[in-house]
This record gives C-alpha cells, sequence and structure tokens, in this order.
C-alpha cells in the first residue's frame, strides 16, 4: 500500500491528521517518534536552514534533494511545499514527476503569480494567477500523477492577497472543479475568524488543509468543532525551536567559558546515535563484517 | 585578505579561539552571532542531519554542498572535517582542491583507516593508518593549497585506539615534519587527565586543537592554564540543542492538541525573517524592481 | 588576474573572441584543447544532457554544478546563460552572487518573461519584460558583482518576438544605459541579414555578443568586416556532434553484433584516460603513495 | 512489473542482451533507441564526462544524481557500476537501498579493495580483498535489496590482478555461494582467451556477465559459441565516441573560421528538440496552458 493511500486511509479513519514541518531527516524522524501523523516538506524552513529568504532561491533541486533523504528515513506520508510548481504547467508536469519519484504523498500548488515578492513592497504585485490559468496547472498535475492516491492540494492566496472571501470561494470551488483532492485555505490573521468563515461557508466537496501558525489559538478543539477540516499543518516550528535552543546553548558556551553546563541540560551523545540507528549498524557489522 | 589569514591571525592575536560546530547556513549565521571565531563543518552534525550513522555514509558531495552553502551566508573562518580524507593521498588532492574552492580555510585529515568501523563491533579493526601514509597524505594536502593560509590540521586516534601516548606523540612529530599545521589529538576519556597529559608532553611546535565533548570539565580557565592548545572545537552541540528543543516542542504540541502554548516558547517567525535577511530583500526589491 | 579580466583583455586585444558551448568538463577540457577563447555554460545544452526540453526545467543548481565542475578542470573563462535570472530582480541577485562564486567570468541575462514558452505555442505569450523592469534587473546584477572585470551582457529577444529592429535598438540602448557591459542579439533567420542591420545601426559603445546556430553563413570573415561584434559563441554544436557520434556508433555495435569495427574509429580509450589526466595520477601516486 | 523482472525475463528469452554504457539520460535514450537492452550506469563513463581519473573521485552522490535522472527519461532496466560499494558491507547496505531507490535494476560490485590505485603505479597494491570480506559485501547487498529481482552482480578482478584463472574460479563460486546472481569476469587481455578459458572452466549455475573493451574481438558469435554469457556490456563507446566527434568538429569551426561546413555533417538542432521531447511540451502547452 502507498503512502499516500495510508494518508488518505489515515484522514478517513481520524477525521484529522497532524502534520508537522521537517527541513531534514532528522526532524522528520522525531516528529514520527512524536506522534505526527505525516511530515511538511516546508519551503519555508529549507530556505531558513540555508540562511536564504523564501523568495524562490532554494532551487526544486535542493528541496527534492531534501525530501528523498526524509523518504529515506521516515515511513511517514511527506507533503510537499512546491510553491507555484515553479512556473507554469509545463513545469508542474516536471515537478509533479519529480516529487513523486522522490516519494512524495501530496503537494500543495499555490495560485500566487512567480517570482514572490514580499507583502510589504508589493504595491499591486500580490497579485494571484488567472483562475483558468491555475486550472490548467492542476489539471496538469493531476494527469502527471501514477498513483491515483497522490493528493494534489490547491491553496489559494485570496484572503492573504486582500480579495475577500468570495473571491477565496469562487477559486477554491473553480480548482476542485479542475481536481484537486484538498483545498488549503491561507490567513496571516492574528486570529483564526477569517479561516473560521471560510470554512463555513465552504460548500464543496474537497476536505480542508489549514496552517494555522499566525493564529495559533486555532486548537484542535476549536478545529474539530468547525469540521470540514482533515488536514493541520505545523508550518515552521521544528526549525523555530531549533534556533531557539541554539541561540541559548551557543550563548551559554561563550558566557561559561566551556561547555560544562550546557552539557547536562541537552540530549546526549548517546541519543544522537539512537536517532542514526547505530545499534543497526553494529548489528550488521556483527553480521556482515567477516 | 583571505579567512584563513584571519583565522591565523586570530589565533596569534588571542592565543586560544572557540570554534563552535554547524549542520546549516542557519546554525553557522546564529554561531556567528553568538560571537564564535569559526565555524566546524562537522560530519558528525552532517550525518545526523541526514539521520544517518556517521559510518562515510554522507559522500564529499553532501558535505560540499552544505559548507559552500555555509560559506555564502557566514563570513566566518571554515574548518572542515574530512575525516580520512575520503581514501588515499590521491583523494585527498581532490579533496583539498575541492574544499579549498567551496571557502574551507582548513581542513582535519584523521588517520583512521577507511572505511569506518564503530568501536564496539572492532576486534582489532580500529586500526591506525601507517605513520609513513599518512604523512604521505599530509604532504599531498600541503602540495595542494593555493592559498599558503589554508590550515592542514591533522588528527590522530592513536589514543582512541589504545595505543598509549608514546605512540601519540610520536605521530603527532612525524605529521608535523611531514607538513601539517596543526595537530589534532583526540580522547574518549570522560575527563581532560589524557589530553592535558598529552599536551603537556608535546614538544613541537604545531599548535594544538582540542575537541572536548567527552570531557566537557575541560573549559576556557583548564586550557589556557596548560597552554599550547590554539583552538578547540565545540564538535556537536548545534545539532544536540536542536534535537533537545524539537523533542520538547514536538511533543508538547500533540500534548496540547494545538500550538497556542508553545508559539510562545519559540523564536517568533519575525526573528526567523531576519536571520533569512529578510530586510535586504525588502530594500533590494525597492531599490531594483521597477 | 582574474579570468573575467584575461577575457577582456583577450576581446582588446584580438578583437573579436570564440566561444565554444560545453555541457560537461570533458567538452571544455576538448574546447580548450582546440583553442577557443571561452566556454559557453550553456542552458540548452545541459537541458538536452538530461534528455529535457530547454524551458527553465534544469535547475539552477544543477547549472551551477556543471559550471563548476568545468572551472575544476578548464582554465578558460566562462560565460554562464543564466536565461531570465531565475525569477525577477531579487533572484538576479542571488544568481550573480552564486555564479560568480562557482567561477563564471561573465553572463548572459535575457529579457524575456518567465516561465518560458515556445515560440509556437505562444499566442501572444512570447512577451518580453518591460524595458523598466530589466533594466533593474541588470543594475542588481551589476551592483552585486564582487568583481568589477565580471561581464553583464543583455540579451534581447526582440527580433525574434518579431518586434523589429527599432525596438532591438532601443531595448539595447536601454540596457547599455543600465549598465550592460555588452549586448547580445538574438535572430532565429535563417541568414544573417537581420543580425547584420541591427549591428550596423546599432550606435551605442557596448561591443556586440552573438549565437549564429540558426545562420550558420555568418562565419568569421562576415563578422570582422562589420565590426562592432567582440565575442561570437557557438551554440550546440558539441552537444550536436555528440549526437551524431553517438547514433552511428550505437547502430553500427547492434548491426556488426560486436564492437571489433566501431573499436578502429573512435579515440581509445588511452586518449581518454589522458583527457582524464591520469598521467598526473601516476605521478602523484609515485610521490605521496608511500 | 518491475524493470528488473523485465531484465531477467529478456534474459531467460534471448539468452544473451547487450547493455551499453551511458554517462547522461540523453546517450540513455540514443542507446534505447538504437535497440540496446539495458544501460550500463558506467562509472569510467561519469568519471570522464567530469574531466576526472575513474579513481573513486566521482561521489555515490554524483553517480546517483545521472543514474535516477536517466531512470527519468529511459524505460530501459539500468545496471549499476558501483565499484567497490562505496566501502565496506555497512557501505553497501546504504548503496544499495539508495540504488534500488534510485531506479537501478542491478549492481555490479568489485572484490578490490578501496581505494583504488592504478596498475602501474602498484607494485604489490592491486590487492583483492578477502574472500570472506567480499561474501560479507554479497550477502549484505542481498539482504537489503527489497525487490527480489534485483540482480547483484560479482565482478572478480582475479586475472587482472594476476591471480590465475583458478584463483578466479574459486572467487567466482565463493560468490556464488553468498548468493551473487551472475558472475562478472574481467580481463585486460588484448585476446579473448582467457576470458574464454575461464568460461568454458566455469561449473556454477550463476550466468556469466562480460566487459569486452580490451579484447573487441569477443563479438556475439564467438559469445554465443562459448555459451553461459547472459549480459554483455559496451563500457565506454558512448564517451570514446562523443570524444571522437567533439574533436573533430571544435577542430573544423576553428580551421574553417566559422560553422558553416561542420553544420551539416552534425544533426540538427530539430534532432535534439525532438531528443528533448519538445512534441510533448507543445502538445502539454495547447492541453494546459489556458
Amino acid at each position: 500500500m502507498s503512502k499516500a493511500k495510508q494518508l488518505r486511509d489515515r484522514m478517513a479513519e481520524r477525521g484529522l491528521v497532524h502534520i508537522m514541518a521537517a527541513h531534514s531527516p532528522l526532524s522528520a524522524v522525531l516528529a514520527e517518534e512524536a506522534g505526527f501523523d505525516g511530515i511538511w516538506a516546508s519551503g519555508f524552513e529549507l530556505s531558513a536552514l540555508y540562511g536564504l529568504p523564501d523568495m524562490s532561491l532554494i532551487s526544486m533541486t535542493q528541496h527534492l534533494d531534501m525530501l528523498r533523504a526524509i523518504a529515506g528515513r521516515s515511513s511517514l506520508p511527506i507533503v510537499a511545499d512546491i510553491d507555484t510548481g515553479y512556473g507554469n504547467a509545463i513545469n508542474v508536469i516536471h515537478a509533479i514527476s519529480e516529487y513523486e519519484r522522490a516519494g512524495a504523498s501530496a503537494v500543495v500548488i499555490e495560485d500566487k503569480t512567480f517570482p514572490k515578492v514580499t507583502s510589504l513592497a508589493a504595491g499591486g504585485r500580490q497579485e494571484l494567477l488567472r483562475v483558468e490559468e491555475f486550472q490548467g496547472k492542476i489539471e496538469a498535475a493531476i494527469s502527471t500523477r501514477t498513483d491515483p492516491n497522490f493528493l494534489v492540494i490547491a491553496r489559494t492566496e485570496a484572503l492573504i492577497a486582500g480579495l475577500g472571501e468570495e473571491e477565496a470561494l469562487k477559486r477554491a470551488a473553480a480548482y476542485e472543479a479542475a481536481g484537486a483532492d484538498m483545498i488549503l485555505i491561507h490567513s496571516k490573521q492574528k486570529t483564526p475568524e477569517e479561516v473560521e468563515s471560510f470554512v463555513r461557508a465552504w460548500s464543496g466537496k474537497a476536505p480542508i488543509v489549514i496552517v494555522p501558525t499566525a493564529y495559533p489559538e486555532m486548537n484542535e478543539e476549536r478545529i474539530k468543532a468547525l469540521g470540514r477540516i482533515a488536514i493541520v499543518i505545523y508550518g515552521n516550528h521544528a526549525i523555530r525551536a531549533s534556533v531557539t535552543a541554539m541561540k541559548d546553548v551557543f550563548a551559554r558556551i561563550l558566557k561559561d567559558r566551556g561547555i560544562h553546563n550546557v552539557n547536562r541540560d541537552i540530549v546526549s551523545v548517546e541519543e544522537v546515535f539512537r536517532l542514526q540507528r547505530m545499534d543497526q549498524v553494529k548489528a550488521n557489522e556483527e553480521h556482515f563484517l567477516e
């Protein structure tokens, strides 16, 4: 059974699945051990890992390489964040083929124009693609996947672009009509109301995906009360946790003039060995090194 | 002035420099902001990031790609951990050329045989290279570097292999004779005595490098009291800090059934934007997007 | 002296330099031995090597990796074909920084919109970027280069887009005003007249670059008679030569039911060893393997 | 049906299959069009493409990247040349897992020690691995593959190391006993007699693979007369054909002072478009670009 099928089955069974951002196989392994249902191969986290702004500077090659490495170490299904699909429908066809081969179970494609610009700089630039053009991209994705369970998730930026709920609903319906399996509704409001209103008004069949980074009060209780939402993605907490800890530990080592104190407050080297599966190496050495 | 020259100057000026392990440009940027003098492009940390045991599974290509990305984001000199140099002297020649081009200021080469085996599995396998063969590798490295300030650091595993201080001293002297700029003496004792004894007995001119992971009580005070040590490398605290924080945050999100609590305890998204230099993107957008 | 300076000096000295497309270090080494003045790190050739259409499917990472490998093996200056610069001015800034670090001496940026579409499919799609927006990209490139000799070459597709010579001249002048060091004028006419007319009408100071693939009658004699052209790029003859030969040899092996005949008509294995510098390996083995 | 199964079926059906070396997706596409049965993802050809000696300088990452790209463009089964398996049995386990994921249908592992040295330089260095250690590597490979049809081919260098036919037969039998699916017998004699004698003396069940580069008179007729040989690999004719053609075309362009002559003797740009599948791009543009 493909991992994409597993992800669909788990959604059917539980109603809501929890997906954690990862920027590396290590963070994916930790997310799996913690109990998450899937991995978000986040463009933001990978950009941040590379110290680069999330402005389409990380290439598809770099993203695929990391996703493939994650797929080699974690058994969880992976949802790939492919931004706008690296260009038009022709680029989407190439991307879907590569992401499926690399081990992704789903992709999220968004309806922005390429290249990205920051919200602040943009006068009227934060434009969305014409609906018909984005439908073509979804159709291209659907027609390229070889596993029918592979999920094509359409993400609309209509609310963020300030186009209002009606436009967001219209676009979501058009994307579903083009074949999208799910709709990701994105919002940068500091509270959940904007997204909640969209979810209540949504009359399509496609389940909804949310990324509540900006409105952290949208917890599981509130999500379940709403219904319709099948996936919640925690979009950047792995990298933010890592930054928090490295800042603290780095500062303390310099202040303490040594590692004698921090050594007690971080996981042991043996714990890292465990995550690297050194026990399996030792078993293999005993078995195969003659 | 090359970064390798900067590193040599700083050692001359301060006596002791502090170098922090990094597994990514992000961790390197944080180490630079904290005030470290250089970056340790650690094979152990990169293996751990990829969820792989540190058994020569990460390729030179993967290590170079990450080192090059670090060099693109941090202005600190980078000391590259190249294990055994990926083979014999011919491989070392190729490696030195590639690492110098990628932006490294120094390499550490160790006198183990390739491939690695774990200490536990090895009956008599944890062997060291013949002294003459390792001297050939050092000579090959020295003759390949194009920047005479590029540092070739010879690491001896003699103490870890259980061969005793006399053998370690003999090897260190032979490596210095072959041209090594510095000697890294490695120990897995839980206390500093073994390394301290070596340092006191060392009569060569080459300064010493240590990695006190196993013996964290070896702090700056104790290092300076000894003298002769010019570099201390903090070998894996970046990745151990990250693991500690991700484990905690991942568990709390599932326990809390949402991000409403952890959101307060980790750095903000804006702080990540700052590390990604979003301010510079915005300035560039204003200047160059017409 | 930087290779970019060498390229400028050679143009000054000879008036016209000859640059050959390469898709690999091997083809670059052969071009250098043949006597060309520089390497064209061609997007078309690299796409073809990967069996992919030249539609922005090859990533910047893949192009940089190959260019870097070429720079490691050939001493010739490299002119990088960066298409539209992988996005807007923000992407151009990132690209220039990466290409300069990878060893390029020049880049060619073209004034098309991204993503590419084929000429045939395009109704009115083969649009060019607004002049001001492309000027912003050139200014971004100029302000990013660290070596002032690094060449920023602006390529206009105005003739190919059917906009006529007047528009082409207007754009070339605007790009020169924005700081472009040279102008690449592109044409798909089967004869040189269109390009010759442009060159005669050009009143700017920036020298001209041509790629006479479509109009092979434009040989050196004719180019020198015109004047103003400082670089001629042979855009895809390395890959076309390779395809021609592989088709022939592959068919003959199957027809002959063996390699006994083709073996006489292709270079020997020893000639490949020579290109791989096996003599240097042997000398290094004698010197450094003890 | 997996491609590995296809390869086994074709061997069963035809007795002998013909496999052509490729260094790129383009050369693989040409080999498939010509009618070969499979692709040899050759370490020698890839090293040559990168202008590097075939001395374990190309990393597993670089080889996997090219193999994966080939698998994305050609429907032929791919036999991967993995040299010694990048280290010991632990490295082999990692390699088999990665090569199978990348799309290989078979691997060839050889019984040399790592790192390689050239035949000439080696006094007594061209040593082979102990039989038991190489058996451990084969067992590790067999136990790692997930597709039971994936072929593990053991290559013995006993004849090349000058150890004689008896040693070669003893090793081949030991490797078969360890689970090897096929035996590759390598020879550098200029005539086929050495290999023919080995094949006649071979009493094992595992079919034989040969690479007749050094003894080109070993054509299909002679192979079939012998029997027992199921795969013939043409090891480096793609790159040698390419070198031959590029040398000729490059020299002629400089001599002719233009491309007006060579243009008639190499395939057209349109033929390259065909190999890049531009027709499919145009069909997709009509279908999906709205």
